[in-house]
């Protein structure tokens, strides 16, 4: 590592405001309250929970009991990145060194100084200017409420679980047919849901249509005569199995390509998440992944929706190169961000290298927070950074020596970095 | 990265003849008539469509036409190694600078001067020269004319695909028929055009065997009475079922694998690919891979024909550990260079490293180009030969302070490379 | 790589004694007789059987004839971090220096010189100075003579594939009967004998149960009716078919659970082995492992067992993000070591980034060599120990530029280092 050429590189990147095209913050609060809803955050509740089991469940809705809870077993996960984000926002955006959380027993004099510099009416601001966010694209529920979002910062972007894999739930299906004022009963009724959703989410400024999808999921052409079957099951109060579930999904899904299409929207896919397996894990703290999940049951979906554009992130690393391929020769297909276990050094230095290699560079999304709040922002995008500065250094060296490289400047690795960083991101999702 | 070791060893290096063992090149004509040749190779023409997608199609008969419509994409894959190739053919062959490719609508320029150099009738051997090839393997058909080939420069090998893969095509079989000089109609038939065909490729110096085999392709016994049935299904008229071509294609396999044995000649098998799944693609850039493919289908035959080489490619990421695993035990499976998808910095660099630290030495054969045309073979060939090179002067490095290791000298690293770009080929694949 | 950083930190590395927690030591004897013994284990026979196949089977039972067939079949193979083992068992505890390897035909002085020093009384003892090995945990067949085991040394483990894998042969069946002193006619037969082993295993302090697992195994819940009924056929002479024996090895998995839960002791898993699928293979050098191989078939078994800690090693490189996550979320899922084929240089440096970024940092295991002889502990702990400095070294590099991380010191490392190494083994498996 050139470690003075890589400070110099990590330094110009960073001056770069923050275009962050995926996140679950609440745009109404943006920011947390104090410190132990910053603790909240699945990393640190799963990490510790990992660490130290116990079967008392965590008392989410009190954050100061949870900090007291957790506080100790910090000091388990030091050395994971995760922690890393957490001292950050510490230091960063707090005031409070690092040495702070090592003291044992300091976990009140830290939470009422955050509730002290959190509780400032300024702090949203004070975090968005410290981080220099730029935009923040949301993720939202169909029904959720979205007047007065400021469409100039947040971006509205549409969660679609709920019209593709959960339809046979009887609870949602209702609030489904009551955000559309009607049953839900023939493929027509669903295309007037996700019609109505879109016309929504379009006043707002919508950004993509999105869906965490399950490893194993397999798109295909289904006709409106088994859909209508389908929901037939369903309106006799039969259930599912998993056959028709798999089948209701890949028509579902080719509605919402069908919609995407017809607003000229992007479709944000999140691949390969096997939900719900860790029975003693914290809430949003039960979901891994599998290493056997294949991009070819995509290919149905990518090449009869041609004119839609699909960013695509991926949650195992035995995906990586698959994503690299397919958006090298795909136009389509987008390589977007590191997602989750994919999300730290090891499998981002991976995946950064392989796209800047082989992908055209107007093609990666470089990144995403994933954020619950907006102080999480900073710390990711630093980790990243790092990363993709790291890649450009060993570029620009290599290219010094490389026998089929001409020199790749400083000016040629900022221009690579805002092209993933800042320009891909609005081009491909069509904002600014 | 040991800038000054990793020069002096690449140069070093760069002195060694180049061994080519894969290619696609047409060994009447070698070299391409212009550089729109040269950029009709699917690189360039999926790399730009899958940045600016069209739906004209390319004019692939029209060289010169194609060349405008594709150089102004070329700007969005500036970033990619494979613009890097087109530049080292640019620079080193054409004598044309990078710098020219940038300026716009400056591709009139570049083709006439292409055309100019490129015309020459030295322009062969100048290239040949220049890249420093002592032998170059084909890919040839059963029914190519491979009289006048120069067996001392040129080695021919036979693709088997039509008759494992695709057999149950008429216009297939009937071309295999004519070959043959009577129809196809038992197994014994089977065994005489492949005979027929490799006493015709012994005649011009036959490399190997090769096919490139679909990802989840499973070898077995398949006795031929079972042949008989499926061949006696296509005489009446009727076509395969996916089970059926299954069956077919492993006992052809079977059957190739036999004549491989008695004419002592290697299997190269090319492991992975997925024909035909990206339907907006341009020739030759519609196929990808998945990443769920094991090497456990290849058990029968490396068990079986024990006493054939077979030389050993991979398409994807995930079957490298299984080809550096079955290398490292199986007598008879020999890693062979990085294919394709594969065929790119980031996994040439694990692939190398694990190769050279767990199989023995004198097995892996180290690249091969797969080039449509001989100039690709010097970019290609440079772009492993550094790959290589860090490996080895990251290990004299690591040599001087491991503590299970003599120190590894430059003269080692030049004999380990020797090995992978020289001695192993031949040796390997019995020329020269 | 900072040469003089990583040489610095590796020195202090290399003061911590060696916890090996998993071996294949026999403890009556614990080293070898001579050279020709230590190049019986399988990575010589296997790899120089690669590099120059032999029809005529090894002499196993004449260590010097052993030797005198594979010396000069060494020269292949000196790339290799295998060969770097032997090398360094000769140079540092054989007083035989690397260069008398390179001499043709001094196959005879060596194994001379080899009997004269591995001869003395005093060599087990010297070995395990030298290496400065604590404690040796062994892998133990459940009728295994344990008596005079110094269990401050060495620790037994349980074998668990009689049980679990096995039951249908009938020879393994009658073995188990006979230890039993009884006949194994029900579920309630089968918690006996595994009773009456652990509790034999529990006299001589029992580290652990394990079982090395093959791809594709699929935790469940199984009733004892199932089982009986699968015991009744045995007993009537039928045998099993594929799914039979599934449901056996899904139901003996959860008894052998059952029994580390009510004995208090962890379960060590190895997954993902493909055993006997080179048929010309060496004896131990015929298994392979498959790339497509999910953890989500542990789920059963980690969610039912969640008070059973599972050490988890896996032989797949693509099962090692699936490893890396599961640690993160689960509680009772322990990272341990880097298995056979991933046991290289390459595929370590992965996973100990991936480990010490992203799991708690008390949870990983670090390594066991899977010796055969104590001769081999050193030289596997040291490749280990190598990655993990340059691992920790390029911490110690990146956190002085890191814009998330404190100041990673020297002594940050040790500690960390300390905990993979010695901590996290000994709390884990409730040793000293």
């Amino acid at each position: 590592m050139n470690s003075i050429l890589v400070r110099e590189l990590y330094e110009e990147i960073d001056t770069l405001p923050i275009v962050d095209i995926h996140t679950h913050v609440q745009w109404k609060t943006g920011t947390a309250a104090n410190i132990g809803e910053l603790l909240s955050y699945h990393y640190y509740t799963e990490l510790t929970n990992a660490a130290d089991y116990e079967q008392e469940p965590l008392p989410f809705d009190d954050p100061q009991e949870l900090m007291r809870r957790i506080y100790p077993k910090l000091a388990y996960i030091r050395n994971t990145v995760q922690y890393d984000w957490l001292m950050t926002i510490s230091r960063t955006l707090l005031g409070i060194e690092a040495a702070a959380w090592e003291l044992e027993k300091n976990w009140e004099t830290i939470f009422r100084a955050s509730e002290k510099v959190m509780g400032s009416p300024e702090w949203t601001t004070e975090v968005i200017d410290k981080a220099d966010i730029a935009r923040v694209f949301l993720t939202n529920q169909y029904d959720e409420d979205l007047e007065g979002l400021d469409p100039t910062f947040y971006t509205p972007c549409l969660r679609t679980e709920p019209f593709v894999l959960w339809m046979d739930r009887p609870e949602e299906r209702k609030a489904l047919e009551s955000f559309l004022g009607q049953p839900l009963r023939s493929p027509a009724d669903l295309d007037a849901v996700i019609d109505k959703t879109f016309d929504k989410f379009m006043r707002h400024g919508m950004g993509y249509a999105a869906m965490s999808i399950p490893s194993g999921f397999q798109t295909r052409h289904v006709t409106d005569e088994d859909a209508q079957r389908l929901l037939n099951r369903l309106v006799e109060g039969a259930s599912w199995d998993a056959a028709e579930r798999e089948t209701w999904g890949a028509y579902a899904m080719n509605r919402i390509s069908e919609a995407c299409r017809r607003y000229g929207r992007p479709f944000h896919l999140m691949i390969g998440v096997s939900r719900d397996v860790y029975a003693q894990g914290v809430p949003s703290g039960q979901d891994l992944f599998d290493s056997v999940n294949s991009m070819s049951g995509y290919e149905y979906l990518f090449n009869t929706y041609w004119d839609v554009p699909f960013p695509t992130a991926v949650l195992s690393d035995t995906s990586g190169l698959e994503l690299t391929a397919a958006s090298w020769i795909r136009h389509n297909v987008y390589p977007s961000g590191h997602w989750w276990y994919s999300n730290q050094p090891t499998d981002i230095a991976r995946e950064v290298r392989r796209r800047i290699d082989a992908v055209p560079g107007t093609k990666p999304i470089g990144y995403f927070s994933d954020a619950y709040y907006l102080e999480f922002i900073l710390p990711k995008f630093r980790m990243y950074r790092f990363e993709l500065t790291l890649a450009l250094a060993e570029r620009m060296e290599r290219s010094l020596i490389h026998p089929n490289m001409e020199p790749f400047t400083m000016d040629d690795a900022l221009f690579l970095a805002e092209d993933l960083l800042i320009n891909n991101p609005t081009e491909i999702l069509g904002i600014e």
